[in-house]
């Protein structure tokens, strides 16, 4: 064997007390897994059940109510389309409101963007963030940020009573649509989304898997446009530790189109970003045949 | 619950004797799993063990020494990927050989090309393609086309024993470099490739995931270079039952450029794709940063 492949294929297990945690996703009839060495946390939070895992390959693994939420080594890929490519889209992104996002993952990139004067994050659950504080730290980097503001709070309620016209761009970064994050998935929060977001002013959310949930895309397109929004692009992108190992992100316009994105502005960005460039936003916007046909309207 | 959501949250278990298929695999420490009823065959070829399993959601499952080979569900996006990318990058691919591919869905691929007058499929294990006939026979539609050659032999040797200059695009369709497959992954090979193939040829690879395996692919350029190979190109799709979800392949030519396409070719195509597109060509070509940074020579 090629000294190459021996050190790929051939190496020993990291520890004897490896074994392996599978998250079994029975909506899609499909599992995905990490070699783990040991459970370092667990916890009932008045909200759900957290878990933290130490893994052989990818870091720490956060686990909220069985489902995996992130490892440190492949969160970037989710957290940067999260952000950039919307805020690439919205002209002048000043005033930001991130739905969930408790690990503060994607608030820190949001926070790389010298035009964004204010992000207001709204989780429900305290304690995503305190284990994210200690197990993730490098996602909580820019938590001290002045312009950084941390509610524990319900998404839901928060959008209901924001101020019209008041937002430029809401991420909802949010769990499955099961438990505590069910009502971010309804025409009721979306209409709330689009009164306080101000014209030209964009909604986007995590969307699942364009292979194996695309109804579930549908449905949400089709609750976002009952709730008043037009426009509708959804962008794909991979993602490990997810069903599938591949996912979506979905934005709505309050007003304008979502064709275009500010190109020269994402070339000169002035930060470092793993995945995200202006290619990989061309790229994430090719949508495949097969789900351009589902998504025709 | 909205019925939207209860369609998919909040349905049963399919059958009551459904259980889970993981493949843990060691090299990457993550993990693929589908849910399944039944086992529907198992043997030991005179190279490896063979099993069928039927899944919930994902159709048919085929596993080679424990490794998940493809899906009824998701093959399709590696099958075209290894296909139409190199056939349309060669300016009029005529011959073409490809090594594995014992499921014959790589091969209806390249049949639909009208301008390739010849396939010949060389893989070492006859009983994949026995039970590709019984548990996948949509991959095997082409197989009596009078341009397709189906051997059962080892593809290592007909490389070596293949008349120089006589081959448009070698398509390597092969599993993990371990086991049967070894061979195809080194110098050796890849001199072979090159003396046969038509100045202008291309050889293509499956090249494991780019986010959990980039020592390989970098490993298999620089033996590829060393074979006298100069011009690369690595291209990334999802692929839900591999490890990590992601994966690539890895194009090198014979003389000339892997820099553009035949764009107008693959948007009049006259055949029917369903992951496959000029624009996803394009976005499949986009390697993000770290990628770009780690492949950069």
């Amino acid at each position: 064997m090629s000294d190459w492949l021996d050190d790929t294929y051939g190496r020993p297990m990291t520890s004897p007390d490896a074994t392996w945690f599978h998250e079994n996703f029975q909506p899609t009839g499909s599992a995905i897994g990490f070699r783990v060495t040991a459970k370092l946390h667990e916890e009932r939070s008045p909200f759900q059940t957290l878990e933290i895992w130490e893994t052989t390959d990818w870091g720490k693994l956060m686990v909220i109510d069985g489902a995996i939420m992130l490892t440190s080594r492949d969160n970037f890929l989710y957290h940067e389309m999260m952000s950039h490519p919307v805020l690439f889209t919205h002209s002048n992104p000043k005033r930001v409101v991130i739905i969930g996002g408790g690990d503060c993952g994607t608030l820190r990139e949001v926070l790389r963007h010298r035009e964004v004067e204010r992000v207001t994050q709204v989780d429900i659950d305290e304690r995503v963030t305190r284990l994210a504080e200690r197990y993730f730290p490098e996602l909580c980097e820019s938590n001290d940020d002045p312009r950084a503001e941390l509610l524990f709070d319900d998404g839901v309620a928060y959008m209901a009573n924001a101020e019209p016209d008041s937002i430029d761009v809401i991420i909802v970064d949010s769990t499955d649509p099961v438990g505590p994050a069910e009502g971010l998935f309804n025409g009721a929060f979306y209409a709330s989304c689009l009164r306080a977001l101000r014209t030209g002013g964009i909604l986007v959310q995590q969307s699942e898997s364009p292979l194996a949930q695309i109804d579930l895309i549908k449905a949400m397109r089709s609750e976002m446009r009952s709730a008043g929004f037009q426009v509708f692009r959804t962008l794909s992108f991979p993602q490990p530790c997810y069903p599938t190992g591949w996912w979506s992100c979905t934005m709505a316009r309050k007003g304008g189109e979502l064709d275009s994105f500010r190109e020269r502005g994402a070339a000169s960005k002035g930060f470092t970003t793993r995945y995200y460039s202006v290619d990989v936003h061309k790229a994430a916007l090719a949508l495949p045949p097969f789900v351009a046909d589902a998504l025709r309207e």
